[in-house]
């Protein structure tokens, strides 16, 4: 059996980890949608699709589970009434959705799919808004974050590049 | 002759039904454009323009002007320096524009069209935010809406569909 | 019962409505989809989509189909992979699909939808294409046209505008 | 040697003179790239892309700078990942970029280009959306735009435009 | 008086030249619209934007044209319905356009521009398409095209990048 | 090291087996980028992106690439001004590219990128265009094809999906 589980990855953080591994206790493989692909250096979406990919295949590394997480990037449409279609368009074939999204369930089930909830996650400090703040202010965020994807972002001069994003003063 | 209308409809309320009421006291034929006609299920575009479309043929049967109103959807463009031109190319011939949204009287008039203004709503409770902002609080919202497009509404759940889009906590 | 028929309609000629004939004998309204909705001025899509829209509007008239013919523009979006909810968030809850363009009726029946075919109709005239062949050449058309669309097409100029897009020379 | 600028122009006001004279003090030439070009009659983006041509030709002529200043309009892309090209592609060869900006500084020195700053400018009253509010509010704007836009601008009834945009009330 | 005239300029071609020359001979100045602005890297579009920006600012400075000459690059939009407007959004106030084209006279001629046309030129030689044929056969083309530009071709070895496009052997 | 391979698979055939397997020999990891994602049900693009995911993950796993091969479906842009840096946002950071294109080749080149020829393959059988002719006459085709894809291209009912659109008679 495959699951599918959507998210934005930015970055890629401690709570996506315990979802991907709830979900890998009950199917085969997981595909993991990199959503917003053609998003990046924006204050919200810092990171390439092609660096969330490089986040999610190491933790899969690390992990273990090469075989079974299948990272695809699908770019946003803002059109709701087709994104189940094209999300669908670009992956291998699904058995169940994964997803607490209210929206993201209503839009798979009204299409017959099987949606399941994913654990529960403190979002006070496990949410990509959370861990991007900490990033700009110059708090703690790597705990909150896979040892493989710190070594990325630091590679990446991520937090860098967020700062420069966040301080880029338009003024126009 | 033949007007045009530009609304939303999100959803179709009474003020709108006072408007097409006016311009029909005037006109022959009224074409209803059902703008940013490819979005749906978000918070400010809650319906699609399929099920606004239902809501203006809804309206046409219940008054006897199913001869006399042409829903057209036509999506947004995003760029108001092609915009009425965009309009009109989706549109059988038009005679005069009916609004008071001081840009499209300027873009419209800047073509060489005739421009009328539409009778004054009291806008505290016959807006369309409002009527959503009822509808997810739980507040009474029937009272401004034709009872046909309440059927509609109903039949489409629309209400718990607002609150799982108001509340899909993406958290990310 | 809501029926739905796609056509380009650049012209809308009698085979169309030997369809809109067939289809409303066993529905009660029909959904005609006025494709690629966005293109015009070009040899295969002449006239824009509100010129079309009078040209089903005429027809409607004329055979007192007007509570029952139900035109929407809709534009190509070139995915085939979303274009069945594309189509379907732009008209009104339909219960059949007419079509006999096996791709389409691929399409609509993925999806679970029931499709049934149309009338045969003698292509070597009834087709767009050798319409607009007719026109371009100085060949007789107009039998092939309802009666009141070649009134339109004449009050729009239609014949010397297609030659000019046909003529037009880029020679770039 | 050619340098680079890109501004938005909404409008061209003294900042964008005293960025543009630094330039030319080192360069033969400067491009001056007219961004978000197909924006226009928005609160943010009033001017066409074509009316901001006006403009920066008027200035060139005022100063004498029309062998010297080379304006390009550019379209958002809204991709920062091929930005930097999506520019490029648009403009004769140039050999060094003048920005402030930290991102767009970060972008162009990410593909080796040269990046230099520009010199630092009063931000409290030269700065475009502070000149659109005063427009809109009805303070004094025109000592901080140069005189021959101030001219385009009342041509045009630039002033007019923007409140009739601000107030626009959609109100849906 | 500001005239417009639209092409391709792949490349810039003595057939350009006449048609420019014959209307300064008339207008104080020229816009020249470089269409298909972000086509490149094809067949029959080989040269970017920036690329065409300088063979027209090479041929206005060797003619002594640099102040009434205004290039502006601009994209398709494949949408002749509101195209007019388009153009029209990007480039400074004009009074007049140029153009033999028979599609391009009707739209500006629709819109109530006054449309002129421009000296015949013997097509047989003065073509884009029959030059990019002589690159790539290696046949002479260097007399069809002004001496600045053939500089200007060879520096980007624009004949090689045609070749290279040509011969590009997709087969899939 | 990981190299760059693109292509489109419809369907994935043994001549991109020979290209993946010489790539491997002197790569750790290849990234298959799968082009022209969101087109599908053409007659020159008949599986989805998601379709051919499955086929990349099939080989794979056949011949036990699963640590190896990864492949990320990139939509079009039709832009190659941007073309090189688009595809690079998508992917994981690579060393060199594999490609016979000549104008892929140039264009991966011109940003200062390794790129490798691929061993020469006979293009009488395998190319994905003679595939498809010979799965809509009729003529045999699966000894072109892995055994694996040839599976997936039978559950997908592909060759009566591809006689379908081939089939279409839009004549319009």
């Amino acid at each position: 059996m495959r699951g599918l589980f959507i998210g934005r990855f930015q970055p890629l953080h401690n709570g996506h980890i315990s979802i991907m591994k709830a979900a890998l206790e009950e199917m085969d493989q997981l595909v993991v949608v990199i959503g917003s692909a053609e998003t990046s250096f924006t204050e919200k979406d810092p990171f390439t699709a092609g660096e969330r990919m490089e986040m999610v295949m190491a933790v899969s590394n690390e992990r273990d589970w090469n075989d079974r997480i299948i990272p695809v990037p699908v770019r946003d449409l803002n059109r709701y009434s087709v994104w189940v279609d094209h999300v669908l368009s670009y992956v291998p074939k699904i058995d169940i959705i994964y997803s607490n999204n209210s929206l993201t369930r209503s839009l798979f089930m009204a299409k017959g799919m099987e949606v399941k909830g994913t654990p529960l996650i403190d979002r006070t400090d496990l949410s990509g808004v959370r861990i991007r703040e900490r990033m700009i202010s110059g708090e703690q965020w790597k705990m909150f974050v896979p040892a493989s994807v710190v070594g990325l972002i630091e590679e990446m001069e991520g937090v860098s590049r967020l700062r420069s994003i966040f301080g880029k003063g338009d003024g126009t």
